[in-house]
């Protein structure tokens, strides 16, 4: 049987799940058989396109449409569309992926969380780098106790396209469109990561701050229409992770020179680890008995994932995290069993970042429950 | 028009073009419509398998059968095998794509690079590294003379999978089929971009050297066969480029812990600049009034190639190269343009790789005509 | 004339500040002459073998005899003991330098302030990264602008030597003779080059853990006496610093694998840098106009004290910081010129330090005077 | 009993010594009593500067009035003065220091080594970089086996001062006076770490290169005047050592943006190990049953020399080899233990050297007898 996918959003994160799915046959052959069957967008001559380029069998200009006549359905919209969408798929039963993070406020998290557990079907929020070989080696290397109890968790994720001040205004600075700026954004993945290696966020501190207050609108006009910034530039967070683990958190767009620099650091008792993003076939490594951090290229046979790519040396891209995840989400689909990250994932996140927004706003620790 | 591609060979080199063709529609979509129409291999229940997996619409087990019938031949069978198809192929006027490096002997690689020119069609050798955005970045450093006049070219290539006197014998391991070994295999790629940043290769003296003589040959057996090691498992060598340049070069497959590590240095009289296959979206540059190496990260849209895949930041894989390479050649037989590196570029670098093994047995330098 | 200098405190600080006193003549002609004339503890025996080895003429087991016969008084015992001789020495009119954190609690640190204010002399706070020479290069970047608008500034010290549970108690593990763990003793040095760097702290949030409740005791009985640890392990911050720069702070002594690494990030609007004390020759520097980080080796002749030194290229080492800062502490009090950093750059440090344990204590952010 | 020593040279390489001396009594209180009792060389004032700075007791300004008066020799003149005075020392039956290369040809060096054999005393050649703790390091895990059998030795040495084609002639560009160019100056130090660490070096064959061939003479004239550069800017070298080891050697004044950057990289059948001398607290080291390249900082407290220092962590600089060095020479000094690399040590490098440039002049192989 040949899974049927409704893809909402064409552009970035379309174009990424599309390749992604495009590339299973021949590297994962054991996936399930995979038509990208409807492309859904409003702007038709764009969509028809987009189609084309992407491999899709039709489009759709209204979601309702599609999210009962997939197999799984791929919310890839702006943040504030993710709940809609994706509730009324899973009401009809259809699995879903959404993009992250989950929603744009609490409130939605915890519907989009409800619908899922409702429906019994697998869902998906979109954390990619859990699917980065190096982060799969280190999660292992966690269970399997070679780092000890783990002391510090640190995460940072930095950018600089906002840097300038005179960087155009889009939906990613109205906190109506994308709820938070850098913290949802960027702070998402970085607190994913935390659950995923370490463990749960118990309490937190924040902070956050815009730096630049309004932006251009881009357009044809003579006159330059300025539009307020309502989400933050950067954040930080200080937050206490189950086990006493003390964790900083941090993200900027303000981070000059940093293009997709999403850096992790952990020490445990016995031994430490340091990933980046933008290197991310490596990944560092203290291990116990040795002395230093050793520079682990994640590229060899027995290392998650690689079997399926090239042999060891032969570098990865950021692009095949997507593969992993579709391969992982759409055989979860298939077979019916489990998927993680899901959507209750993605709320414990949002809950998260609920937290740090109003441990911001009042001064104080906030407990995430 | 679609071109129709014929493929000789289905392992390691044919799943990497497979992909790269595959990929073409929707990253480079002013590309030549393509199709995947015939593999060629010996073993027909293992080249079935491979056709369905990597998209051909049939396969064949005769060579002759497929390269008049093509649009374009691609031969990426061992290295002995390069020639005779490949001047078939070119004899009934199909542009040849073969892998590198281009012969396993001069005389061979001489015989092809006539062909070709006497074909008037379009060939290549695969040298994929050239079409790595950071070399094209480098690249044109250099013609911008930001690195002055060139003084010094320092190129390594490093593998480690023979360390091990335990591991097995392969065709690699043979003079008869791939003519040389670390030298050949690896010590080709070094001097094509060798060639393609700075200039031709005037004179060499070559050291090579093989440090364990035979090898077990994997089997059912009881007993195990041992089988000779006719090649080097390592070479260096000095040589002069056009310019009064200094070089070296050196490869071994005994260089323990490094997978896949081909490292190119430059020094001209106003700036240098490094890399590294493993980290391949990097380029290391000193400019002209800066005092140290800058890490620049070519991910740039701006950046050679880089447009038509990932934002800023998102970084490419090894396999993006065949995608590059595929794209510019396929394009060159599409429109009949030029395309390098050609069957003559694959001649020179094969004539310095001879050089190289002459000066080792007559311990003199050897001038590379 | 020959300064006389009396010190307190004969161990790891004793000797580094003797060698940084020894090497003046040879390395910077222009010092002042100085006699190491006096050393003070209460071992009599280990304090005329530490006289002899450190080039001291004389010792003396009551410190309220040298404090006013000398002049220049080191303070280099233990934090508990940083106030009251060095009070004694100010109120007699000898200039004073004190390791740092200033003191243990901020009452000490206000009274040492305030006896600094009037007694008019140099004082020195002995925050020795300051005198790194590329600390000094970052300044002057910043200070000519280079980095622009400064947004965030990120500062880690990490250590490993606790991360053993077994590793045994000391006076730094003791509130009473310590004041606090990681945050004073490493803290300390971080928030001093944040205010030397980028700006006063102006409020901040804490947190502070200590992994290991007690320790055992080191000695000679059969059984092993446990002593309770009253200080934190660990301490991270957030913070806001003048000109709405976002800050972290964070320090640990149980960061696996880390001996000494006290890193500094900073980013501005057309800048960025990064330092590692592990790395101390060496400055990350991402300039407008270029792409990524340069690597600067700051040995060059006309680097901030290299000039006393050796020829490009040609490392230095921690020690050197020591030198530096007493050329200049003592070249102050020769010429009775203003210190930096003095008593009240080691208050405001002081002040922070209490207020990360204040906003430890009752969850909310704290402002710091 | 003081032993007194005698210093032929007070520019860079005389402060050095001399520091190195000076700092003994605090660092290694094992070390002999010394006095730097006499200082020697041409210009008056200077020199009486110089031994006022650099704490000598005395002047002298012919060095035969010296060499049998002190229980020590240090030869830090230019290569081409190496040899008269050593030998008149050793013929006087004093201990002799000289600096590197041995001397500025065979034959001077051929004489220096056999006056020591006949003077039965200590005898030094000044290759300091055996004296790096992190090289100490490198050599016990070779002779330990750790590495297993050794394949590949690559050292480079960079330097870029010559780079500017304006830079200032200097003796160093004298054949007569300096014997060889980057070859004797940089590649005698690399061919003695091949040795100290490897083996000794069987054969070669050599590459040098002169790119600028006359400089300006520094002067107060209004014209200037050049002057011939009569030895190599950069020399290559592949090479035999014994052991069937593969060799490489490069060093370079024309590698625009290094400054004084000696890198060595070896490896064997169970490991491989890096080094690089602007970072010389490390050595990556890639140990059987690891991965990747282990970053370690050589400043335990059982590390090699650094008990005698600073606590982990805190790095050492360039300097502190000199003062192992002395600490090793004067001790054997002191005691007429056999101490290495002596000048036999030196004859052996010198050798490797001469054959480099024979080798050179007639474009074959070279044996090193």
């Amino acid at each position: 049987m040949t899974l049927t996918v409704g893809v909402l959003g064409y552009r970035f994160m379309g174009k990424a799940h599309a390749n992604a799915m495009a590339r299973l046959p021949m590297f994962f052959p054991d996936a399930p058989e995979i038509e990208r069957h409807v492309l859904v967008g409003r702007d038709e001559a764009a969509l028809a396109d987009a189609a084309d380029q992407l491999g899709f069998e039709t489009t759709a200009t209204d979601w309702e449409d599609v999210v009962d006549e997939v197999d799984a359905f791929y919310n890839l919209g702006p943040n504030h569309v993710h709940a809609e969408p994706s509730i009324a798929a899973l009401e009809a039963g259809t699995p879903v992926l959404s993009e992250k993070p989950l929603a744009n406020d609490l409130q939605s998290a915890e519907r989009m969380a409800e619908a899922a557990e409702s429906a019994g079907v697998p869902t998906a929020t979109a954390f990619n780098y859990r699917f980065v070989p190096a982060i799969r080696y280190a999660k292992n290397l966690i269970e399997d106790g070679e780092l000890g109890e783990i002391r510090h968790f640190r995460g940072t994720y930095m950018q600089d396209w906002l840097a300038d001040p005179e960087a155009p205004w889009s939906w990613r600075n109205s906190e109506e469109m994308a709820g938070s700026g850098a913290l949802g954004d960027l702070g998402a993945h970085t607190i994913d990561l935390a659950r995923f290696l370490v463990g749960d966020v118990e309490r937190v501190s924040g902070h956050l701050q815009t730096f630049v207050d309004e932006r251009p609108v881009e357009g044809d006009g003579d006159e330059t229409e300025m539009r307020e910034v309502t989400v933050d530039d950067a954040y930080s967070a200080q937050a206490e992770l189950e086990g006493d683990v003390m964790a900083t958190f941090e993200a900027s767009r303000f981070a000059t020179g940093h293009k997709n620099d999403h850096s992790i650091e952990i020490h445990g008792s016995k031994g430490s680890l340091k990933f980046s993003l933008e290197r991310l076939n490596e990944l560092e490594v203290l291990r116990e008995g040795n002395r230093g951090y050793e520079t682990i290229l994640v590229t060899d046979a027995d290392d998650p994932y690689v079997e399926h790519w090239w042999p060891p040396g032969h570098v990865l891209g950021w692009e095949h995290t997507f593969v992993h995840e579709n391969y992982e989400f759409l055989s979860a689909v298939d077979s019916g069993e489990a998927y993680h990250p899901n959507f209750a994932d993605g709320l414990a996140v949002q809950r998260a970042l609920a937290a740090i927004q109003e441990s911001d706003e009042n001064g104080e620790w906030v407990a995430v429950e």
